[in-house]
């Protein structure tokens, strides 16, 4: 790796070097960041530079990714979403500009797959044939097709909860799923004991250092899509934390290197009914309190966040803010980006977006903003609350008589 | 539109001007094909000019679309699709190369985006607000999430029975659904009235001759992503011919500007349930008989194709040959594509797949042949199936020694 200097544990401060099997901290068990030697990227990498390159994938910031000079990226096409302006949008809530990031469109439809594509290719330069992760959904299907797409074999543990359009889709790539009789938690450990017992590379979120820097290109891409500016806020679903660690990461190193002169604030977005993360960041503190998993956006329902730190202290670098919303606000935030946008997320994908509805109501974000929301995953993937949040058609015979006292125009 | 030169009846050769709202021959009802002015765009449009353009979408072939120069094509993502290779697939099938064109990751999850991104452009020539079809699936949420994304209203009829998850889609994208009491010809009728009576932008397929235009993108793609090598073979699902229709025109323009030097074989692949244009193709004729619509693909269970003669012109002028697949073999390629290139289709969207695996079981393709197989939707627009394909996971509880008993390592 050529810019890559060590990883470091955000809790102790211990270094370690760069090996491609990091997990957490040897000394006191927490979670690792790698560190980047930025002025040597600064000194490679540029508006310039990156303007000439082809590659519309993730891989086009490889100076900021910690992988290898030599290491073959075949895989699914992740990343380079498209961040689509929402003029119309903007002027319905106020916001002098609103761009909205569908990150629903990766190969297996969410932000994960940029955690996924990295992990796959640390993988095989740690020489591993079996990647495994315990997970509610995303994080296990984003890694099963990376992994079926660069044959490798995989094993996911989920909790007997996961939506079945999920599960569908991991066992239609191979995976070896692993349904655990319990929650969340008893599939995090029965992963982890498997991977220590049988050596698999390990995709679970936080203990794999990498894997935040695999999504922190849904950064570096947010600030190119916009011409290097940077928005007054981007608004962010908050589960497990390294989603939105990962976004601030990205705007840090444009930072670092010079390629944008300021930082967005961060709207950290949770579920009414499982916010331990916003809680925290509220109450001033950095202890965590679990709370029950009381919501429908499954993605973002992680009553115990594995990146617990790392999350309170980006949202608070960037002077961020909480949001916290029900899940009737989240349905409602999916139907209007579906008709406003052609963008139809699943409930944790749009609840960034829900956020900023609420902060822009609450008047805790100016009117006059630039904002971004992050849309992590796609609509289909959870078409009962779908239908929820949709209504029913109206139903009529074939007779154009009954339908010309409804046509409005 | 600087290239195109007329439309022209593919029945009795009449032409007609190319207005935005064109819909079938005035004369005789038949199908319209766009004219180009090849000769023109050859002079225009070159590899060398073409490697110099950043835009990642259809767009980037606008010499070769009907288009008005100026016409602004903001909207969502459509196209430039990623074309995988498949090395390890290929040596299991014994071609020299495949190549998986998965268009399921257009921004509703289907190749239908290509046409649907032209239609709403056209609607907006035309002065339309309002867009309209009728349609149980793909076709019906392209339009809406592409109407939706450019502030256009959509009226869409469905039949009583479509499946409540495709019509959840379409609620979300703020189309008007109509569910019409009684069949698919029903909706059809009635929404053929409706846009008659209100003028409202038609997206009917075959209907709107420049649907097909909108899908010879993918051929575009293929081709350029290529390097402008042509495959031995293109295999790609049949339901109302419109699709295979269109990718055959792509291949033919980019012959007849000189982009590309050879033509490939098309495959034409339908359900053994309901393959109308195969028969009429293996029987020597161009009558249709109607079939019975009996196979799980819902996407290309269509007895009565409405483009039925382009399409059976596409597969004899290309020296193609006819497959047809049961469902078993349709959900087999299903798994085969997900668990060897991680790429997961919907069962029409993989049709072409299992076609091209039963054409070289059969020998009806030379082992060492070069093939493309485009996936032309997403699997998670239909998880009941998926979940017939996959199975289900393994069950257990949060306990190690289990485990053990069934790792295979």
């Amino acid at each position: 790796m050529l810019y890559v200097r060590a990883a470091t544990c955000i809790h102790c401060g211990a270094e370690y070097p760069p090996r491609p099997d990091l997990t957490v901290c040897a000394q006191c068990g927490g979670v690792l960041e790698i560190l980047y030697d930025y002025p040597r990227i600064a000194a490679a990498l540029n508006s310039a530079v990156l303007a000439e390159r082809r590659e519309t994938t993730m891989w086009r910031y490889r100076e900021l990714l910690p992988i290898e000079a030599d290491s073959d990226t075949a895989g699914l096409r992740v990343g380079w979403s498209p961040l689509y302006p929402a003029p119309r949008l903007a002027a319905t809530l106020g916001l002098a500009e609103l761009y909205i990031k569908d990150d629903g469109l990766n190969p297996t439809a969410s932000l994960k797959d940029r955690a996924s594509a990295l992990a796959v290719i640390k993988a095989g330069e740690a020489g591993a044939d079996t990647v495994a992760c315990s997970s509610t959904g995303n994080a296990a299907s984003s890694l099963a097709g990376s992994a079926a797409a660069r044959g490798l074999r995989s094993y996911i543990f989920i909790p007997a909860r996961a939506p079945k359009g999920k599960v569908a889709q991991l066992m239609m790539f191979g995976a070896n799923v692993i349904s655990v009789q319990g929650n969340y938690e008893d599939a995090f450990r029965l992963s982890a004991e498997a991977i220590e017992r049988w050596g698999w590379y390990n995709r679970n979120a936080a203990i794999n250092p990498y894997l935040s820097d695999g999504k922190k290109t849904v950064s570096l891409e947010i600030a190119e899509q916009l011409g290097w500016q940077v928005p007054d806020y981007v608004a962010v679903s908050v589960g497990d934390g390294c989603t939105i660690a990962g976004v601030w990461k990205g705007f840090q190193d444009l930072y670092e290197i010079g390629l944008i002169r300021r930082l967005p604030r961060l709207i950290s977005v949770q579920a009414t009914g499982c916010c331990p993360i916003n809680q925290a960041i509220e109450a001033g503190t950095e202890d965590l309190i679990p709370m029950a998993e009381d919501t429908l956006a499954d993605s973002i329902a992680v009553g115990r966040p594995r990146n617990f730190h790392k999350a309170v202290r980006a949202v608070r670098a960037s002077g961020g803010i909480t949001v916290n919303v029900s899940d009737q606000e989240i349905l409602s935030a999916m139907a209007l980006l579906g008709k406003t946008c052609g963008v139809f997320g699943e409930p944790a994908g749009v609840t960034g977006a829900a956020g900023l509805i609420k902060a822009l109501a609450e008047k805790k974000i100016p009117a006059g903003a630039t904002a971004v929301s992050i849309v992590t995953g796609n609509g289909l993937k959870d078409i009962a609350n779908a239908v929820n949040a949709a209504g029913e058609p109206l139903s009529l015979p074939p007779d154009i008589s009954q339908l010309s006292g409804i046509i409005t125009k």
